[in-house]
């Protein structure tokens, strides 16, 4: 590896939680699914467990919450945001919560949320 | 352990990013150090690299940026913010940068940070 590559992954190693909020998610066919309201992390360890999108009111649902696992998000700078590679059909059906109903966020919730989009669940 | 105990545990096992940006951090003496700013991500494996404490203008320093491990940080209800076990003349001489003027972020500045705080750098 280039000395120059090298350099480049070093300085972009790490995202600020402040710009991860707010930037836009869309699917592999360009269609934006929504933003990122902001995310869980585990008190303990420091580990980001959900990055929760918002769907902001688009199809009727109202401003509903997504947690996400964090790696099935990848940061594509073409179109300066985040893509999933997820379905809109698939996204409706997915684990949901309004934003005054906060769900238990125990290891059961996380087993079924990162279950759904077939990661396996490491805490 | 007690069913309550436990549901107590696991409800609060996560906190949210935009709740921990903002929250006045202290010392155990009791005197507010800032609060924090934001927290760096480290974007392939999602785990908490820097918790960043804004040093708000305060002892003539202008508004400097300390990245802080995020296991020297302690929720303390009573306080309603963190509490760092570091005295503010130990703070005057930590790793800081400037808003306009971030550092690499590279593993050595890891271990420089980590180190400064006696904290084992992981990554």
């Amino acid at each position: 590896m280039a000395d120059t590559q090298l350099a480049t992954e070093e300085t972009n190693r790490l995202i600020a939680s402040n710009k991860v909020e707010g930037t836009s998610v869309y699917n592999r066919a360009g269609e934006k699914l929504g933003s990122i309201y902001n995310f869980m992390v585990e008190k303990r360890s420091g580990r980001v467990e959900y990055a929760v999108l918002q769907f902001g009111g688009l199809f009727g649902l109202g401003s509903d919450y997504y947690p996400l696992p964090w790696e099935v998000l990848t940061y594509e700078t073409d179109q300066g945001g985040y893509v999933i590679d997820l379905d809109k059909a698939v996204l409706e059906k997915a684990p949901r919560y309004a934003g005054n109903d906060e769900p238990p966020f125990d290891r059961d919730y996380g087993r079924e949320v990162y279950g759904y989009y077939g990661v396996s669940y490491p805490y």
